[in-house]
């Protein structure tokens, strides 16, 4: 008989803590950006939580949590299960809360069913994956990683629009931990992450779970329009350069041109204006641009096509300004490991069956992307309402959420029963 | 012989104070923000100044500074003289601070040569002139006309960024002062203000004082686009509502309707994102218009074109938005008096002779726009280097602020005159 998860109590858990900590006034949305107090509070709450169960908790440089439950094995690293608990700042109540709450549903049910496991298994809530107040999504899995451009130190320095740094936070928080921010000094056997599909398909298609294969490639430029600042009523139409003008046409310019290349999406979700008068002309504006697709070459020849634009843009203007790419960050694509991918498929057509189950690719970047590039990986989706994500009205029925937290607690049993019999190298 | 007033005193204080006082690192740049630690220490010390010269300083309840130098006259209201102290964030050293400073001169001037005037002099600091923290120019020379549709309750509830109100503000800097803000019961006889032309047609036709004969009409419109947030890589670009993209469409159009009808200037100097997410598609961006136009029926024709162009691009678009006009304010067109008028010229023709001197409308709002609704003003215009302001690069020569100070002075003299002889009525 397949070890059933407790539904009621994981729903139960997931909207509780959501209400305690970072609930939006008048709506079921989320406002917990990472490491703000709404975060400490639960993450306190979450490591509370495991140890009760028994679990061994590390803390790393980066604040990432890992909460162990010892397995037989001497010699195997942990299968991990994580997401994160972080927010943007209008978001729901899914979006990365399922992935940890999951997994600690998971470690709930072994423990009510005294299940030994060969290896021990381990979960993880990853610091900052949003990125909405230290600017760089999926930042703490990325230094984990070792892969990220933007390694452990320039992570500490990133600060926040309040001019606090990172690293700053994880000491006022206490979650600056010891354990080296490095997967070959804490690594893992295999990592499973269980993630609100964030878009319209699984539900449109009356489809109940993703077997997801890989993460688009993903690429993100900070740019910097500079012009003249001047007197609003003063200065002529014709002798102005006004960064926000420029601005304006080079956002309009990104959306056109993702929309007429069709080869992916294309987004300014952040701009700054340094001046912030209304009598002054704007001298200098800041912007960052999201590039998706399917593929890295895509997310080039978009990115091209883009920039393409903006200088024949800011050379036929009247108005005489100049911009910068000053800053970029980006994501490969990710392909999903076949072991992994193979625990996820087994484990949802033994729950839904092969007729409701569909391979995807995911439009969003998660953890899973960059634990991905050092240890084998993949994801499980559940469905969207109406595919809307960092929205307050994000939404995942407890039926969606407790069929998620299933499909992972069989994956993570199949993989450990792989490594057991050796079907698992 | 004409009286003289003490050009290198005039420009040591301005200097000093401006160093002392809000004065950016490295330019000679200014950001002194309305009731502001710099902009509380300067009022401060302009106070304890006209102490020490024999004037009774009253405060109003928008923190207007009105200090006295008693005239022979028990009948008469004073004549005044006044500008602002408060900057842009980034602004320069003489945008209304060259006014006060002025002012200041010609007290200590009557002073120094023991002048006995008929009605009483006063120099006038205006609270908020910039309207850069508190949003809304020449604020409280606004409230204290009663012509402003902003009035006293209505300003003192405004909030800048951090939500301090402007009442807050006044309190917590000592300048919540008991006298009204109310030219009915704190009444002048007549109003000139000297001040930086901001433009540069006068360096542009080397003249050396502009008449002002009257200011442009003004508009501000705040303008609130909202969309659909949504996740930037799971939200395909046909089914987007991206308030971004639609407010940068409409920023384009006010910039190039501007330009097309040549009616006037008109900028967006503000904008902010509600969301501000790189990885969320906006759903909240709100912008301010201003338009400015010589007349009052010409500011109306470029706003209704802007508008017309507006919801042509949100009727046209894919990207379905939509957008109000959240708040507007207004400057209706000022046109000067006769009797000012003609002392300032008088005034400055005596200084640089006919040849040197030109009427000009002004392209700025000012203090003396409102004053103008309801007692006799004018001003008078000293040179801008290249026409820039509002910015670290504003510049005004130390001869040109000593000639406008000597300006002032015989235009106070002559008006002061024009009552004693019954010129004046």
């Amino acid at each position: 008989m397949t070890l059933r998860i407790n539904g009621k109590r994981l729903n139960e858990t997931l909207q509780s803590t959501c209400t305690t900590w970072g609930a939006l006034s008048n709506s079921t949305g989320m406002r917990r950006l990472a490491l703000s107090q709404e975060d400490r509070e639960v993450r306190d709450w979450l490591v509370a939580e495991c140890k009760a169960l028994g679990c061994e908790v590390k803390i790393d440089q980066m604040g990432n949590i890992f909460a162990t439950r010892a397995g037989t094995s001497k010699t195997r690293k942990p299968i991990a299960m994580g997401s994160h608990l972080d927010t943007q700042p209008a978001g729901g109540r899914y979006d990365g809360i399922l992935g940890v709450q999951a997994a600690l549903e998971v470690l709930r049910t072994l423990n009510d069913h005294n299940i030994q496991t060969e290896c021990s298994i381990t979960l993880i809530d990853w610091t900052n994956e949003e990125g909405a107040r230290f600017p760089g999504a999926m930042m703490c899995s990325g230094v984990w990683s070792t892969e990220s451009a933007t390694g452990l130190q320039a992570c500490w320095d990133i600060k926040d629009l309040d001019g606090i740094s990172m690293k700053q936070a994880l000491e006022e928080t206490g979650y600056l931990g010891p354990t080296p921010a490095d997967y070959r000094e804490n690594g893992l056997e295999a990592y499973f992450e269980l993630h609100i599909e964030q878009g319209p398909i699984l539900e449109a298609s009356d489809m109940k779970v993703g077997v997801v294969t890989s993460v688009q490639g993903m690429k993100w430029f900070r740019v910097k329009v500079s012009g003249v600042e001047g007197h609003s009523g003063t200065t002529p139409m014709q002798g102005r350069s006004d960064a926000l003008v420029t601005a304006s046409r080079l956002i309009t310019a990104v959306n056109d041109t993702a929309r007429s290349t069709g080869l992916g999406v294309a987004t300014v979700g952040v701009i700054s204006n340094d001046t912030q008068s209304q009598a002054t002309i704007p001298s200098g504006v800041e912007f960052i641009i999201d590039v998706r697709c399917s593929t890295d070459s895509m997310v080039e020849e978009l990115s091209t096509a883009i920039f393409k634009k903006f200088e024949d843009i800011v050379a036929s203007e009247a108005n005489k300004t100049s911009y910068e790419v000053i800053r970029t960050w980006g994501l490969p694509e990710s392909i999903f490991h076949k072991d992994c991918i193979e625990a996820v498929r087994s484990s949802a057509i033994s729950e839904v069956g092969t007729s409701k189950i569909m391979e995807m690719k995911s439009g969003a970047g998660h953890d899973a992307a960059w634990t991905s590039k050092v240890v084998k990986s993949s994801m499980i989706f559940v469905p969207s309402k109406d595919g809307i994500s960092h929205n307050p009205a994000e939404y995942t029925s407890p039926e969606d959420c407790s069929l998620g937290a299933q499909v992972l607690l069989g994956a993570v049993l199949r993989y450990d029963e792989g490594i057991k019999d050796g079907s698992i190298p």
